[in-house]
């Protein structure tokens, strides 16, 4: 059961159209086939895994994006299948379904970015996949590719583990027009992002150049995809895109010198942000949602490492799924971060608003009760102070539970 | 259910008295209390946690083993409480203890090394400890502590969740005499020892110097308890103590230049790895044990780094749980390793003696059958090329289980 996943209502964003279908890539008839066709005009930035194994659709998507200068027109995405560690062959299915997708859309093959999530080291079915893009687009041509409805067959098509699709929308006034910005992401395993997440789209109908794009993508996957983990595990498909449609602002680009490209980037961020905390929310097992936030660190590099480190400690994630406020294994995974020089002697714990540990030892005050009842909920704050430095950074992540076991091990069988 | 832990039998060491009791630190008058003497003459080494957070008894031994410049006398080991996490008052407890024991056995308090292992955090009780500390004089005095008894009731002494003692013997002779080697260790979760582990002695009647003490002891942990992973967790508590007592060499010293070194050091080694491979055999939650080679890299670091991206990827240990040949999720450990311009058509992956990946994809002739009849089996052996160089490195792992998880979300409650 996700914890407290409760998103903003989605809302369709101008110049996208979207179709879910299919395929035969998942088994039962599930829908795993999504297309996405972007306005004439349309800009696209994209981050990818750092995986050394990156799959076939990651490699082909960063070509594509390169070769395009960013003027991408359609996002082809399928799950059920990874694409990944199929070498040679699984390049070449690539290429050929997005031949096939421009083809039926009269587009360039490098106007399309390839995605694929699923099992890694099968090869996509050419056969499947051409079936499906051809329905695909005669669907674009007849059905109401911009419904609400639409979007949220997306979102659902992009699944895999997930148990819930995840969306989101915010919307800014820009020189008096009404600018949306809609999300998706999927991904509940295989989660440390590294520069990029699983998969997540978000679209804009703001118009906005290229590399104001690319900036923007960057940094908002810094602070949301890039500050969660599940299980340390980093994906060979990880992508996340960022499109601007421009459908909103046909005359117009916004950009930095604009009065609402603070407010733009705000909600820009308040939807990756949302999109990251979604995924751990709906994380493979999650029974907590559990923010990990270090302070007085002389980096925030160093920060990160401390976060990260209790993060995806089995032994902390075990005692959060216990509900057992076990202030040791805190310390043990701080310890081990590998943070040259601490001095224990500086470092307070704190759960929630109770002070668990300074001073090298447990905080005169703290009781096993007053630990028991912040670890009681199913939202848990693990925050520590360095004693260090001014820097600070926050990761995200769940427990691991028994249905964390179970998932990962019934996944392929 | 331990995994296949047949050690060879364990046999007393000569110079080596040892008493156990339950003097009340765990439940229901578990032993919990291990005093070990050694015979006047005896040297010792150690190596210990390199965690920021390491515990009380870790300081106070670190300082008697250099004060003492190796001569100790008695080694003191309680399980049931770690006494890490505990500042200040925890030092004054290792050091009132010790200073005790020295009392009771005539001996300057840095003859004493003290050890703790169990839950962080908690202050180790005075009361408890100095009756324990009082009992266990008087028992070296009374009892029978070189009998082979003794020697199991200490294996079991210091277990916390281990589920079986782990102690093993070697011996060599050495000169026309008979040396013996016997090691006892504990520990089945919080492993990923940093240049030492959870808590092994391993002692000798042979008769060395300190400096060759501390050489041999450097050299088997490197290939024995800085080879295994359960957890990804490196505790607070880890010690690793070689102990040479002499008694069996009484007017001669064991060095380099004895024709015997090369088979006692290789004895040695063989005790030191047995009992690291006996700690993941009996690992939280074990179905398997699991070898990872890694070969064909650049340096033996960057074959460690992909053997223990490998050895603690959740995904990895959950599909080994199930069987899986999950092919796809050693790449992603592999590719997230953080190599830098690792070659991915250069990698090859091997399950036990079956080729399953190189060439960038799936080997040919490699089938799911081929892959499943190696998982069935409760020993896996992955055997990955990077394909880059001669290095090579093996870490020694279990797999990730639903009692992993009932025993870690149990543990205090």
């Amino acid at each position: 059961m996700p914890v407290n996943l409760n998103l903003p209502e989605a809302l369709a964003v101008e110049g996208v159209e979207l179709v879910t279908l299919a395929a035969g890539l998942k088994a039962a008839g599930k829908e795993d086939l999504v297309v996405a066709r972007l306005a004439q005009g349309a800009t696209c930035a994209g981050v990818f895994t750092q995986n050394a194994f990156c799959a076939a659709p990651v490699i082909v998507a960063k070509e594509h994006l390169a070769n395009s200068g960013g003027a991408i027109r359609a996002l082809m995405i399928n799950s059920g299948n990874a694409n990944a560690g199929t070498g040679e062959p699984g390049l070449r299915a690539a290429r050929l379904h997005c031949k096939a997708l421009a083809e039926a859309l009269s587009l360039p093959a490098d106007a399309i970015l390839p995605f694929s999530t699923g099992v890694i080291g099968q090869l996509l079915p050419d056969e499947k996949m051409l079936a499906g893009i051809k329905q695909a687009s005669q669907s674009l041509k007849t059905d109401d590719a911009m419904s609400i409805d639409a979007w949220h067959a997306a979102a659902r098509g992009i699944m895999t583990t997930d148990t819930q699709p995840k969306m989101t929308s915010q919307h800014v006034m820009v020189d008096g027009k009404k600018v949306t910005i809609t999300g998706m992401a999927k991904g509940a395993g295989m989660i440390q992002p590294d520069m990029a997440t699983m998969l997540s789209y978000v679209f804009t109908d703001a118009a906005l150049a290229q590399s104001d794009l690319q900036q923007l993508l960057h940094d908002a996957v810094g602070i949301s995809f890039n500050a969660i983990t599940v299980d340390s595990d980093t994906s060979t498909n990880d992508a996340c895109v960022l499109v601007a449609s421009g459908a909103a602002m046909p005359d117009a680009t916004l950009s930095a010198d604009n009065a609402a490209w603070p407010a733009f980037t705000q909600a820009l961020n308040r939807v990756f942000v949302d999109l990251a905390q979604a995924i751990i929310r709906d994380a493979e097992g999650a029974s907590k949602f559990i923010s990990v936030q270090v302070s007085g660190g002389n980096s925030v590099s160093e920060c990160r490492l401390v976060a990260y480190a209790i993060a995806n400690s089995p032994l902390v994630k075990t005692a959060m799924f216990a509900s057992d406020a076990n202030v040791g294994r805190l310390l043990m995974a701080i310890g081990k971060a590998g943070i040259e020089d601490l001095d224990p002697s500086r470092v307070s714990v704190s759960l929630g608003d109770v002070l668990a540990f300074e001073a090298a030892g447990i905080a005169p005050g703290y009781t096993e009760e007053l630990g028991a009842a912040v670890m009681a909920q199913d939202e848990i704050s693990v925050m520590v102070d360095l004693g260090r430095g001014a820097a600070q950074a926050i990761v995200y992540t769940s427990d691991l539970s028994h249905d964390y076991v179970s998932i990962n091990a019934d996944y392929r069988s």
